[in-house]
C-alpha cells in the first residue's frame, strides 16, 4: 500500500554506529533554555530550574503496536513522539526534552531510518521539546521504538490521576474513536491489497479516522487553555487504551465512582457512519478501542462556568462516592458496570 | 549452562499488561527526596530543586547485545541499570531515578521477568535509585531492555567530554580488558556445551573476567572519590565501546591529541593470563575490548598530587595539542596511531 518511494538504498553497515547516529541527529536542534546540552556526551544536560520535572517513557514494537505494511515510517515516527507528550499533557505540564533509541534490523535501509527520523523531526519541532539524546543498535528483527520524554510544570500546577472527588465532572477533549475506526479501514484495506495487490485504496471517505489512527495530535493547546481558563483539573490522564480503561484508572487511584452518560461520548459523524458500516457499535468503540490521545480530566463542579460551551471539553458524567460503583447509563436509561476491555499486548500476541 | 531452575512456568498472558507492570514493580521502593511520585501515573514527578539534571538511555537487545544461553535474566536486569548509571557517573553527576521498559516475546514465563526484574532491583537499591517509571509489552521475538536514567549535580560540577586541555593526565580507573575478556570464555563454553550438553563447564579460573562480564559495577564510587579528592576532571566518559573509541570521543569533542602509554594501561593478572590462553594480544582487547565500565578522565596536572598512588586511578598517557594526532606509545617505544574498532552493532550483525 504505502511503499517507500526512495529508490536509494544504503545499508546501515555502510556508516557504522557512531556515524549513524551522527547522521540522523544532525537535524535536531536546540530551543529550550533548560536544555544545557543535548546529544553527543554521555549524558544531557538539562536546567529545569525552580520547576518540577516529569518523565515518561513508551516502548513501540513492530508486529505488536505498529504494522509497517500501512504506516509510513514518517508517521510512525511522528506518532512515537506523540504519545510521550500525550502523557506529559495528562500531568498539566509541558514537555521539553525527549530521547530516542531505536533497534533496527539490517533490512532497514538508511534512507527507511532518514524518514523516521523525519516524523521524529517534525514532531519535536511543531511541539516545540529538544531531541537530547538516545541510541540506535539493531536488532535480530524488526523495528523497536523507545522514546522517553521530560516536561516541566510548576509545582502547584501539576495534575496526577489520583486527586479526583465524588460530584465532581467527568469531562473529555475532542472525540473518542476515531483512531480505532481508522485502524480498521487500514486492517480492512491490506486484506484487499493481498488479494489484489494492483488495487489502488479509496480512502477518501476515511480521511478523518485515518490520519487519528496514523497521526494522532497530543493535546498541548488544551494544557494552555486549562491554564487560560484558569482551570486546574482534579485529575487527568490521557486515552491512551480507551475510556473505559482510563476512567478505571482514575476511579481506583481516586478511590471514586462514576456514571458516563453514554449520549454524552463525543463521536465525530465520521466514527459513527464507519461503525454502521462495519456493524460495531460506536459506544462500544469509544469506550474500548484506544490511541485517540484525548485528555481525559475530572473538575471541581465550581470550574463549569469557566469550560460551559467549550467546543474542545465535553463533560460525560460525573464522579460518585467510590461504593456506587462505576457504571455506564445507557440511552435507555439502563445502568451498566464499566469494565475495561483495554487493548492487552500480551492477549493480542497470543492469538497471533 | 545457566538454566532456569524454576519449574514453574506462568504465560504472561494470565495476568494481562496491567497486572504485569503491578506485579513486577510491586517490590520498588522510592528513596530519593527528589522523587515527587514513581511508578502509576502518565509520568513520573521528579523536584531537582536547584541542582542540574542529567539525562541517559541504553537499549539491549536480545541476540545483540546479550545472549541468554549464558547470560542469567538477573545478571542481565542488574548490567543493565549499570550500563546507564555508568554513563550518568560520566557525567560526575548521581543517579537519582530510572524507568524500565521491556519487549518480552511469550516464551518468557512470569518466572523470567521476576528473575529479570529481581536484578534491576537489587541494581537499584545498591546505587540508591529509584524505579520511577516504564512500559512492559510483548515483542514478536526476544527480549528488549531499555532504560533511561536521571542523575543529578550541581552546575559547577557538571564534566563533559569536551574539555580536556593539551598537557592535561589522561586517567583510567580499574582494569581494562576483563570483560571482553570473559566474554570469550563464555562464547568457548557455550560452543563445547553444544556439542557435550552435559559438560560442566569449570569457570573458578574465570571467576573475575566473567563477573567483569556478567555483573559490571558503574564507578559510582569514584564520584565520590573525586568529591573526597576535590578533584574536578576536565573531561571525562565511560569505557563501554573500549578505550581507543573513548580516547578518540575526548580528543574530538574537545579538539586534543594524546599520548597514550601502553606500558602503563592496567591489566588484571586473569586479562593477562587468558589473554595468552587464547593467543590474543592484551592491549588490543584493552583498545578495543568495551563494557569495563570503568571512568575515562583527564585531570589538569595540578590536580596530579591529589590522586598520586591512588590504587583507583591510573595515569595511562598525555593530552598534546590537537596537531599532534592520537598514538599509543608501544613498550618498543615506537609511535602507532590510535583508531576506533570498537564495538559497531550494524557490522556485528551483518557478519551473523
Amino acid at each position: 500500500m504505502i511503499e517507500d518511494k526512495n529508490p536509494q538504498r544504503t545499508p546501515l553497515s555502510e556508516l557504522g554506529e557512531f556515524k549513524l547516529i551522527e547522521h540522523l541527529t544532525a537535524q535536531f536542534k536546540i530551543n529550550h533554555k533548560s536544555t544545557v546540552l543535548g546529544i553527543g556526551d554521555d549524558a544531557a544536560i538539562l536546567n529545569p530550574s525552580k520547576k518540577q520535572i516529569v518523565v515518561t517513557t513508551d516502548l513501540l514494537v513492530e508486529g505488536v503496536h505498529f504494522d509497517l505494511s500501512y504506516v509510513p515510517l514518517k508517521h510512525l515516527g511522528y506518532k512515537a513522539v506523540m504519545v510521550n507528550i500525550s502523557d506529559v499533557c495528562a500531568m498539566n505540564a509541558n514537555a521539553t526534552q525527549i530521547t530516542v533509541s531505536i533497534a533496527v534490523s539490517n533490512r532497514f535501509p538508511l534512507e527507511a531510518l532518514e524518514e523516521l527520523y523525519a516524523g521524529i523531526e517534525t514532531a519535536a519541532r511543531l511541539y516545540n521539546v529538544d531531541v537530547v539524546g538516545g541510541d540506535t543498535t539493531s536488532s535480530t528483527s524488526g523495528l523497536i521504538i523507545s522514546i522517553t520524554a521530560v516536561g516541566e510544570v510548576e509545582e502547584d500546577k501539576v495534575v496526577k490521576r489520583s486527586g479526583a472527588k465524588p460530584n465532581d465532572l467527568l469531562v473529555v477533549t475532542g472525540d473518542l474513536g476515531g483512531a480505532y475506526m481508522g485502524l480498521q479501514v487500514l486492517e480492512r484495506e491490506k486484506e484487499v491489497f493481498k488479494v489484489n495487490p494492483q488495487n489502488q485504496p479509496d480512502l477518501s471517505m476515511y480521511t478523518y479516522i485515518v490520519e487519528r489512527q496514523l497521526k494522532p495530535e497530543a493535546r498541548k493547546d488544551i494544557v494552555d487553555l486549562l491554564k487560560e481558563l484558569d482551570v486546574k483539573p482534579t485529575s487527568m490522564i490521557d486515552i491512551s487504551d480507551g475510556l473505559s480503561s482510563e476512567i478505571i484508572h482514575i476511579c481506583k487511584q481516586s478511590n471514586v465512582g462514576v456514571d458516563l452518560y453514554e449520549n454524552k461520548i463525543p463521536l465525530d459523524p465520521q466514527v459513527i457512519s464507519t461503525c454502521e458500516e462495519f456493524n460495531i457499535d460506536s459506544t462500544t468503540i469509544a469506550l474500548n478501542g484506544g490511541e485517540d490521545y484525548e485528555l481525559l480530566m475530572t473538575i471541581s463542579q465550581e470550574d463549569f462556568p469557566k469550560i460551559k460551551g467549550n467546543p474542545n471539553l465535553t463533560v460525560i458524567g460525573y464522579m460518585t462516592e467510590a461504593e456506587r460503583g462505576m457504571h455506564l447509563i445507557t440511552r435507555a436509561e439502563t445502568k451498566v458496570p464499566i469494565i475495561a476491555k483495554g487493548w492487552k499486548s500480551f492477549n493480542e500476541n497470543e492469538k497471533q
